[in-house]
């Protein structure tokens, strides 16, 4: 029996449960010639997938009413007519969610169990570690004592950006929403300062005290007021990576914040869209930095892992609740 | 005599006349050895000294109360005791609002009337020049065949970066504020097609007619919801030059605007302040682009010339209304 998750409607604001729709069907998954079997065993849930739930023109096409969502997964090698993959062995790449899937390993990469667990594939090596790592020096650009401020900072890409500020010299401030998570920022992430915004009144003296010289990279993952503090802060050349707006993913209405160009000007700053597909090119080099850090003790990595493959839409409507720690991945 | 003009009061909002201080002296000027007397030709006004009338924190330092402000100044050598400039010579560069004065040199540029009108330095051979030129290809990385958007078009560096975007094989829209500039861009600039924001009711819709396949780069000279419309159109990898927020110049809140940020995310844009003496080592090579345009008849420009030196609160005040065709210029 294969158990699937369709998008059952668009989500309106926040999206509930009533969004996706789990089927269950009885028939034999047969491979043609070139084809596998894969069997699902962790499902990456993430904030932007929401975006592919609506039907509003972006970067990947909308999710199809009806159809499986996909995203990152790990999956078994369970039968296997592709010379290029064997029974047993791993992959991972952008699947849909379901039990068990065909697949012609297009767009696959083997992955080794041995080297890390199966679910770093998913996050620390996988497009988290890219993001964290593409995004901070191909827009950041860091310059050692510089100094790096991270919204969404516990989440994870966030917890990544973090630690390799560290690691290439920055001074590091993370904002999050909870005290716990702003004490793991600084206990095991290394972070100089992580400030809770939920309990902090204003926004823009609190990052004023932490950051006294100034701000000159911003690790964006939650648009909204938080950004705004941010803007107030930023030093002459200051780079915005724009990664995320979870803030605002679910309004139904056009979100309005303060404008920012009046402080670009002023700061001649940049701010930039990223998106980690962009580049691919240069997956190969980071992933071996990613992997070599990792393997010297200096990236550690939070996982939050929700089981059973039923859970998956719930694990994704937590994301918004900032219910995880870390990267969030359903265990089939 | 000699007349000064300094700031008076620091405006709140909308600069008003009395901000300004008209006063005469009777001392008679005595240059010292290496220094000289120079007596004003043309005066440039320009929408960001309204930013140095505050004493909000930006990239120049604020006007001082009771002092002269200082801006573009072409002027005449008329008493020279420094061996760099003889009497009769033409200088320009950053000096007081003053009818004559005493410098030393440092920072003024000679400059030839017989190559090009002395005001033109002021404005295409000038910041203004330089600021449309280096603006549109340091940040917006022109390719033949895009689509370039220009706010402010009918302005000073609006009219030039249509012009510059013309001859880089760009399709250029540009947005004014009344019918005669909407004309004056389609056939003395060579503008593809320009629009009225006064007499339009739905930029967004009117954009999209424009660019029908979509804006690459948007040289922004106004801010405002004139960008925020522009931010509905652009396409991937789009290149946002922030010149200028001459709209919210004189806000006496914080303006506020659609947030910018989830823009930039779906469309991997770039949005970067642009200050044109960050690029001060390519000011050679840009006035030499601009100068051989100029002979070779690539390039026009439009001057609103005001008469008298006591007119300079006034011909400030009036950029503000857009009574200005490109460069407005003060003649002494």
């Amino acid at each position: 029996m294969t158990k699937t998750i369709l998008l059952n409607q668009r989500p309106v604001g926040t999206p509930t449960l009533s969004d996706f729709k789990l089927i269950s069907t009885e028939e034999e998954l047969q491979p043609q010639e070139g084809e596998m079997i894969l069997e699902t065993t962790y499902i990456s849930v993430d904030p932007y997938l929401r975006g592919r739930m609506s039907d509003a023109k972006s970067y990947i096409p909308p999710f199809e009413l009806g159809k499986p969502i996909t995203s990152g997964v790990v999956a078994k090698v369970v039968d296997s007519k592709n010379d290029q993959f064997k029974e047993g062995e791993f992959v991972s790449g952008m699947l849909e969610w379901k039990t068990s899937q065909i697949s012609t390993g297009e767009g696959l990469l083997k992955i080794d169990g041995n080297k890390a667990p199966l679910s770093a594939y998913l996050g620390i090596l996988g497009m988290t570690g890219l993001t964290a790592y593409l995004g901070l020096t191909q827009i950041g650009k860091p310059k050692a004592g510089e100094t790096l401020v991270v919204s969404g900072a516990a989440g994870a890409v966030g917890s990544v950006v973090g630690q390799i500020g560290k690691i290439l010299g920055l001074k590091v401030v993370g904002i999050a929403g909870t005290d716990e998570k702003v004490a793991m920022l600084e206990s095991d992430f290394g972070f100089d300062v992580a400030i809770n915004y939920n309990s902090t009144e204003d926004m823009t003296a609190a990052l004023k005290k932490a950051c006294p010289n100034g701000i000159d990279i911003y690790f964006d993952n939650v648009g909204g007021p938080i950004s705004d503090a941010v803007l107030f802060n930023i030093n002459r050349f200051a780079r915005m990576i724009i990664c995320g707006a979870i803030s605002v993913y679910n309004n139904t209405e056009l979100p309005k914040s303060i404008s920012v160009q009046p402080f670009l000007i002023k700061n001649s700053a940049l701010m930039q869209g990223f998106i980690v597909s962009n580049y691919a090119d240069k997956f190969p080099e980071a992933i071996e930095q990613l992997a070599t850090w990792l393997a010297e003790g200096k990236l550690s990595y939070t996982e939050t892992i929700v089981e059973g493959f039923e859970s998956t839409p719930q694990a994704f409507l937590d994301l918004f609740k900032g219910k995880n720690k870390g990267k969030m991945i359903v265990k089939a």
